[in-house]
């Protein structure tokens, strides 16, 4: 059980600093050895747990899990998703490897990985608020999520030259409140909220994804968090718009 | 005379060689033997114009200049400013390795290169918009041309995962559709045409940059073209929205 405890851990401290390793270096120029320094573990406990650097990159990729916010007024629930994504990022190393995995052109088998996977559930949301009357009925919902999730990949790839914390956040409320207007029916535009601060309240309310982890582990910094998952409902506070 | 041409073509013909390969290979991996075999020149004629990988790299991304559609509406001169790009980038080498250097988190140098100069453009027109009663009053012109600029990088980046012609362009005009009622006051949004077809107007009245090139090169392909610069007046056709 001990055992098992500490493999979990292993595994998870050897992910972490694949995520520092990939998001610092890009795919191409990461290498073993570098994440095993930084993980500080041998080879054979890194090989035990992933066949290589590729291996890693997937288990990277398939462990910045998307939360889906859930909510009543769906385009609150895609604004949500939006600021808790890029409230998260500059906060949790797995999301950062993961970002720079997905805009990584060196990085073939990864590109644009999660991508289509996130325009996906946009796009259900999209066609979720469309049929509630929330969405303009001219408004392609898989069009749409294509631009809401480029933009957004854009926005990170900025805020990384911008020396403001949260950059990031206020470039995305920015974004959704730009492009609010023309997506969503007056009557529920008046009711969206697009303010950074939200995205505290949404964390705050749906925590982290537990990634199996002991709700114990804590010897990597910050990595310490409730074991909360699946789709909770935030409700819409009074706009601040 | 015709000297100083040839030195004219080859200097070109290297330049557009190094985006070729920055485009494909990103900075790190790019090799100055590589872009020498892809022009065709020696090593001495290469060195002769320019001093290395990073001086190539400056050239490239100093040669991809923004055209200026002008326009008395702001808002479509905007508008413009990103379709013509849109429809540029597929079919221009010089603004592909632009991109891709410009969105290469290894090129350090180089990485968000001509981010600002372009958010200063559109920062500017949105100041002139407002101050011509295009634009809501609420509108902030540099958060919201940071924002403009940041999206279009993503859909770019997006862009090439999709496998459809001047899917840039698509992305492009269905991110002006979804921002500008944000952004242009509703008098004003009636006359604007996000049209992608837009493009190729505007492309035929401004041309290509001359980048001081003779008229007469060709013997890259797709490199002939009018020596045309400066700002010309594009009128708005009535609106296809």
């Amino acid at each position: 059980m001990a055992q098992q405890e500490r493999a979990i851990r292993t595994r998870y401290t050897v992910l972490e600093a694949a995520a520092v390793v990939f998001a610092s270096n890009g795919y191409e120029a990461s290498t073993i050895s570098e994440i095993m320094s930084l993980a500080g573990v041998t080879k054979g406990a890194l090989y035990f747990h992933f066949s290589g650097k590729e291996a890693l990159a997937h288990a990277v990729l398939q462990h910045a899990v998307i939360i889906k916010p859930e909510n009543p007024v769906k385009m609150q629930a895609i604004v949500d998703l939006g600021l808790l994504l890029a409230y998260r990022l500059p906060r949790e190393p797995l999301l950062q490897g993961a970002a720079r995995l997905a805009a990584d052109q060196n990085a073939r088998p990864f590109f644009g990985g999660p991508w289509p996977q996130w325009r996906d559930v946009i796009a259900n949301l999209l066609t979720e608020g469309r049929c509630q009357g929330e969405v303009f009925e001219h408004i392609d919902p898989l069009e749409t999520a294509n631009v809401l999730v480029g933009a957004f990949t854009g926005l990170q790839l900025v805020s990384t030259t911008v020396d403001r914390p949260d950059s990031l956040l206020l470039l995305a409320s920015d974004l959704y409140r730009l492009v609010l207007p023309g997506i969503a029916v007056p009557g529920v535009l008046r009711v969206l909220s697009t303010d950074p601060d939200r995205a505290h309240h949404v964390f705050d309310v749906l925590g982290r994804p537990s990634w199996d982890l002991p709700v114990t582990f804590d010897s990597v910094p910050g990595a310490s968090f409730p074991a909360l998952s699946g789709q909770v409902d935030v409700s819409v506070p009074p706009s601040k718009r």
